[in-house]
């Protein structure tokens, strides 16, 4: 069976594994007081050229963006998505568990646009019964989406001037952030972090066994972070695993390379299709590939590539995703172009 | 000033305030433990025609949606709303804030659509990503729904047969109840009762100083439900206020007749209104009329007339909202006609 | 039956249920922007002798305590209380449930003790773990306590001192304050006023029909307060109804004219149980009375006297509690006496 | 520097470390729908003789504690726990967070007293204000205790029973759970199994790199519970991780057998320090050490030795904790002993 369901469906890079195993019976501090902690925190500053940024780690996406919006947050604050947001869609209603309001706009494509957002804010305070409802207190975008799409330099600033503007952080999900880094040149991690309020560099999905690195880069941590943590359930003991695995993904750029791998092998498999007459759902540069399938042909398929169910397009044909990753490898893109 | 910007500008019905007045060094026990609230009970119960009923007195609107719907709900459900429904748009986030999110379907004039109901509730279902979105727990729907308009019979029934069949309850939100049974014909209390797993009587806009009266109709009471209104701040000390003054609102017809009162004035206005040639933004038989007014015209009327301001229509025209009430005398809506 | 069960078994002091009566008619906008509103802020600032009062105006006293503790904290944050206060025992969780913990001291007849209060401070803030606890974020007292004793002038300027020493409000439930003011000579509402950073004026226990009057003494009122009151179902549509009555409350002085009614009769029988050779369970001179009765003389008691039962004191006694209010007549008192 | 702060200092047992190794490349569904926590879950069933145990794996302590309670208990319940216990005091609050009060019983060396218990329950259902106050919904407990001791399985017994009497599900907080087993001779894991409702098996202290099975051994999985973790931000990403390590520790008993290292080596360590005079703070029979020490002797024991800061025992007294675990060689024992 081949796998091309999702980007997590391996362990981790074997960079990574080699830095538990080098490192397993070394004795250290709990919670993230460790020195391999310490050592991430420091590349991950000079890599996103913020000197002063304020880096926690944590395990998972859901958690994270749980933990990041709740802790920004004061009560009366709702976080702005698209409605086709993680946020807003697949994470079982963590944000509202967490007692804020996720405050939709419409998806283009998985981005919000910012003439629309503005629009909204501009409609908000307007409203006599502005006090009546949630306060949008906090922007949140995926970069890429999870329709596997980027914005472009122009948008993220067009979204970050309005998110200045009414005093609103701008939080950018990162999950895939690799991915979406290595299919474009005119924006890298430290423009991310320059536009960003706070974002975070997923590791899940890009070759760790786990973790997100969450970075606050305006002197903006919210008080007690430690605790807000805590309280979510989401300190990690042994806080050194993922010091230690963030701490090789940002050695010798292997967190760029998986990025390069993942849209390298994209690109192929997307060209394949193509050429052989697929339909692209939707286009996008990334390592996450929509591609409509006829049901006849997708039940065969199903048989020898693990594949995502995205959606059903029409009585006899189905949206696929195929998803790449680091741990793509160029045999396994061959067979899959036999098989397709 | 005449006063026509909402349905709650005034106290209470004089026979409401007769109650308080005659009562008001009556000892009793606390938090609805009286024999006034037992009293409003029974002439409920009767006049729904539900005998085992059980009814909860509650000070507000939307107290009453968070504690109903939080205390039906169980973690992982969520409440499907119509996009323009109280819960989701005007609440401040109070159902986000118990811990659930508002699942939102379109609205057509402030009602959900039953079809849509089902096809979300099956794509739902389908999806093999379910278990990691918000379950659909209950549906919410307004009688009559913030735009004044009002379910047929038919679409009730269609609406409750979907619930039954996914055995999520219907709540029915009668902030304004008595302005939706004196506008139609064809739907008594009874059946809303008949078709509701759970509704509310509104009493704030219909004649009481406050309260709503929460009927479950179906034996289908929360468990400890006192200490879930203890717990959501909503438990009235002096519980009696509530039993007296709902004691009196279903005596002698007088909920009904204020609703009549409503209707009646606002379709004299609206009658005016057309015969005059102001455009209606939205048609609806109740008691809130919802009127395209030119800017200029408006400021000389809003001088005279307490309105509703409801959203900008174009550069030059602004809707409005007319709200009449069981307060609403003919002499007002002469002295309306007049400015007119 | 002679009711002394409670202070809130009739409806309100008949000037108020006179400014309920005069206004009934009268339109007024909603949600307390009402001239009633704005007058008894007037008078309460004054009263008080705090210009820049922010007052805002809630129903009851869960709900008071639950808004207030709610918007003032963070999500790290806990409220250090007696361990017999009304939030860490009869709000049905409350507090928890708007996520915050209730962090107790040891009660000494109803009150915290500044000296353990400090200590738990020192003790927190010296905790290697203190990151991993909930952090100390507010103090909470009830004057007059639970248990209807005064905190000295001397005990509250300790706790006030080392709540602004930790940066800490100081929130002071005066749920039944009137009695407390009455009873004692060297503490005015303005001192009340000084000491605390916010506190409550109660209407429920103190001759409103319903109402709370939440007072931020120090500029630091939560930001979209009215946002925050309505996410907890707070609002009050009309809430004139509010203003009215703690207007009428604050004109010549009937506030405090109702604690000194109550105090006065609970002092009359107190005498008359000391007298009696009956045992006080505890001293205190508000009008809460809690003595021990025999159960045999309890049973023929109860049938002429409502009374609130307290607890069991040994196999042949009980412990109850007879409560005087600003309802208590020369009258009802002299027929207690009778049965006593 | 020699380690005896805690648990949790290292990786992982090679075991755990060399599962991983082994299956790095190997593609696996996510979310824990593979075939290692499938046969992880078999083999904890088999270990526990409770062949319907239903399991799920999560991360960490706090957030399973987080998830059980949350999951099992209704908005009006509460916890019952003793006041010393995880989830009372260094889980920053994560129980309230969720809504509900952990209701404290006074510790005995940390543990709640059954007829405490017993009396607290009697206590809470003849109080009038019952409906007044948070419902004891359930019984928290950590075997062993956060300070180290154990239940006798007649303790456990009494315990179970009260909780059948009052239908509150009993929970057993597992943390170091094999550390509690190996420590005395009268309960297995099936006993535990048998007595709780759920209970979970540590794995982050226990020889694992994170994570905690809970086992749910009534039929009594809450509904959802999938839903409800990923709303808590705890559903694993790559899950298998969870089952390769659990799979591992109940191969060949590993678990059991770190749990007698640890033991084994505490053991020493007691004695020695008995031998020598120290005064230990509270026995205990399992893996934690608590000592008195000089604080001069302190200063130069902790530049060679890390241990646990406890507690101030006088001006020139201190109380620390030594930890063993399954890492704790023969080795650093001798070492530690020179020390001493």
């Amino acid at each position: 069976m081949l796998y091309f369901s999702c980007d997590y469906a391996e362990g981790c890079h074997p960079k990574v594994l080699q830095a538990l195993n080098d490192t397993n019976m070394v004795s250290t501090p709990g919670y993230g007081e460790d020195e391999f902690c310490n050592s991430a925190k420091e590349k991950i500053r000079d890599y996103i050229k913020c000197p002063n940024a304020d880096i926690y780690f944590l395990v998972g996406g859901t958690q994270t963006n749980q933990v990041v919006i709740d802790s920004m947050l004061s009560n009366y604050d709702g976080v702005v998505a698209a409605d086709t947001g993680h946020v807003a869609v697949h994470e079982a209603g963590a944000i509202e568990y967490s007692g804020h309001k996720v405050i939709t706009l419409p998806a283009h494509e998985g981005k919000i646009d910012a003439s629309e957002l503005k629009q909204m804010l501009i409609d908000h305070y307007a409203d006599d019964s502005a006090e009546h409802m949630v306060n949008p207190g906090m922007v949140y975008i995926s970069y890429p989406t999870e329709y596997g799409t980027l914005y472009s330099r122009e948008e993220l600033d067009a979204i970050s001037s309005i998110c200045k503007e009414y005093e609103m952080p701008l939080f950018v999900d990162g999950a895939r952030l690799a991915y979406g880094l290595a299919a474009q040149s005119e924006l890298s991690m430290a423009d991310i972090a320059a536009f960003a309020d706070v974002f975070y560099i997923g590791g899940t999905k890009v070759g760790a066994l786990f973790g997100e690195a969450v970075v606050f880069t305006k002197g903006n941590t919210p008080k007690h972070m430690i605790t807000q943590i805590k309280q979510h359930g989401a300190l990690l003991a042994k806080g050194r695993l993922l010091g230690l695995q963030f701490d090789a993904l940002f050695t010798d750029d292997l967190y760029m390379s998986m990025g390069i791998n993942a849209v390298k092998q994209a690109a192929i498999i997307r060209d394949d299709l193509k050429s052989k007459g697929y339909k692209l759902y939707m286009e996008n540069p990334t390592n996450q590939i929509f591609v409509v399938m006829e049901n006849e042909k997708l039940e065969s398929f199903g048989e020898k590539v693990a594949y995502g169910f995205w959606e059903k397009y029409d009585e006899t044909h189905t949206v696929i995703r195929i998803a790449t990753s680091w741990a793509t490898s160029d045999n396994a893109v061959e067979e899959l172009k036999k098989i397709l």
